[in-house]
């Protein structure tokens, strides 16, 4: 018989701005024998995302908040291990949401079958290939409606979602791709590596001069990871018609205060701007348009990307706490096993 | 031959915050004989409108701001009184942009020949069966994506658009239709002449707190006419996939300060809102359709309306300062002459 011992990380108490270790437990579940229609899952790869700190404040958002003293959840991908389940034999490569721990026991229904990729590692498919990529493709397309020849600029562009977003902006082709980053070694990467045509540290002095001077001709398309400076900086140069895609808000997720908003919102009525907020759960009529897609670029040599892996499952909450912070170039994950083909 | 001589507003300084009178000057306007194409045309009423705020200012918009020293420009209804034009014989009613002034004379393309509708009063084609009543029907239509069964909430319900979009709003189906109106008065006209179901006075209590007490189901539809708190408070109940339509700021239009943006932009992710500005400039397409929606809820008595009236061209500047204080209810207009058929 498997391993029946799960080693889980679960949510102590709500951080209070930025998240420290303290907020987080590690607990050992023992899962007892399955039951029919279950399997228990090896996880190979688990993801940590920005929007898990969202997840981990007690208000209304699009998915519930994670419950306090319960083992979190995530994008992770493994291998059945155990089956009480005719779908799901032993050895299936499974994606599914029961991340933040090394082995998964739930109804057969918790886990999606998904295809042998010979020559992709297994890391790639929670990253450019799978729901990181896919939030940059739908951010761009059905969010933001962009079109050929469109200026874009993309904020945070070093993170996971980042990287896909210029790359695919590219590929869909605009006119110029635009990026900010948090380092010189960052900023290179995006110019040397991405594709983006110009890149500036948001470090280095305000975002708005910044913004201004890099993107003398305005920008069409905005696709916001951060918010804040960010998205001040881009009303004042957007174009008439512009549209703004906003992903994420990573510089207010671990404040206390109440941001202040932009100071031109009056810009959006002026220049006659859409914003939209959006999370990937609203599109998954789009996944296999984005997965043909991505897979052919991808197959084309046409898709760089990084990962920043961390090992063990008992390094959840370092990798996470590092991802908050930017310490990541790429996709940040935690390898839980090596259970590549 | 008819008059030759105009009156006009001219815009004489750039207004710093609120403006007042200084800030215009009423010019005495000579016009030579008809060119040939040329008509001149005899105003009976001229618009004021919040949006002219907006252009008193030097800043890059939709519409180039009014030139420093020059005749302002906007919505009027007149008789062609002289005519150099095959196209507009003398006698024709014309609808135009050549407002702030009692007689215009330009090309004939200037001016747009409308039929004559015994029964409907001139002014209320300035009004709720013109740009008013359109920016209301467009806002919640092709903007906010209104559906049967939203709550709409509307700012400055008892203003010109205002009016407009609430009885447009409960004609399309809404389920439930809230207005925010500057007195008692104008809260008691909203739900007893204009159909709001509910409404309440912003100067009793901060709007976030009346607004969440009076929408406890949330909003699905926001027209914004205001923005600053209303906004922010809008932002704070909006349901899930919710739409703004932001037609207009006036809370901002005469601050010399930036104002503070929404302290709670983060609801548009995780909400997944969509916030659109618009000017009707570009939706004239979709005049044919309101105008044919309009003229029959007008003729089936759905729709009522309140008018503020000045008289004469020298009273003009009062009454945009009037409706820019909310000292009307309804349209304001400017009465030059009386040319009722």
């Amino acid at each position: 018989m498997s391993q029946t011992t799960s080693t889980q990380i679960q949510l102590a108490a709500r951080p209070q701005g930025w998240p420290t270790h303290d907020d987080f437990r590690t607990a050992t579940v023992e899962y007892g024998d399955l039951r029919p229609g279950e399997v228990r899952v090896q996880n190979a790869y688990i993801s940590v995302d920005p929007y898990m700190r969202g997840r981990m404040n007690d208000v209304k958002s699009y998915t519930p908040p994670f419950a306090l003293g319960e083992t979190m959840t995530g994008g992770a991908i493994g291998r059945v291990i155990e089956s009480a389940a005719e779908q799901l034999p032993v050895g299936t490569l499974v994606q599914h949401d029961l991340g933040w721990r090394d082995i998964a026991q739930a109804d057969a229904s918790a886990f999606r079958a998904v295809p042998e990729l010979p020559g992709v590692p297994l890391s790639v498919r929670l990253g450019i290939l799978g729901m990181t990529g896919m939030t940059g493709y739908v951010g761009l397309t059905a969010v933001a409606g962009m079109r050929e020849g469109d200026t874009v600029f993309v904020s945070g562009a070093a993170g996971a979602v980042g990287t896909a977003a210029g790359q695919i902006a590219r590929l869909l082709g605009a006119k110029r791709v635009i990026g900010s980053a948090g380092s010189a070694e960052k900023v290179a990467l995006l110019t040397e590596k991405y594709g983006y045509d110009a890149a500036f540290n948001y470090k280095d002095a305000p975002v708005r001069e910044q913004l201004a001077e890099i993107a003398p001709e305005g920008i069409d398309v905005f696709f916001d990871n951060v918010g804040g400076d960010h998205l001040e900086a881009a009303l004042d140069v957007m174009n008439d018609g512009g549209r703004i895609a906003l992903c994420g808000a990573i510089a207010g997720y671990n404040t206390t205060e109440k941001p202040a908003g932009p100071d031109n919102m009056a810009n959006i009525i002026t220049r006659a701007l859409t914003l939209r907020g959006f999370t990937l759960g609203r599109y998954v009529q789009l996944a296999p348009e984005f997965q043909e897609k991505m897979a052919a670029w991808f197959a084309a040599g046409e898709i760089a990307y990084d990962e920043t892996i961390v090992d063990g499952i008992d390094h959840a909450v370092d990798a996470f706490l590092d991802m908050m912070r930017g310490a990541n170039t790429g996709k940040m994950l935690v390898r839980i096993a090596d259970l590549e083909s």
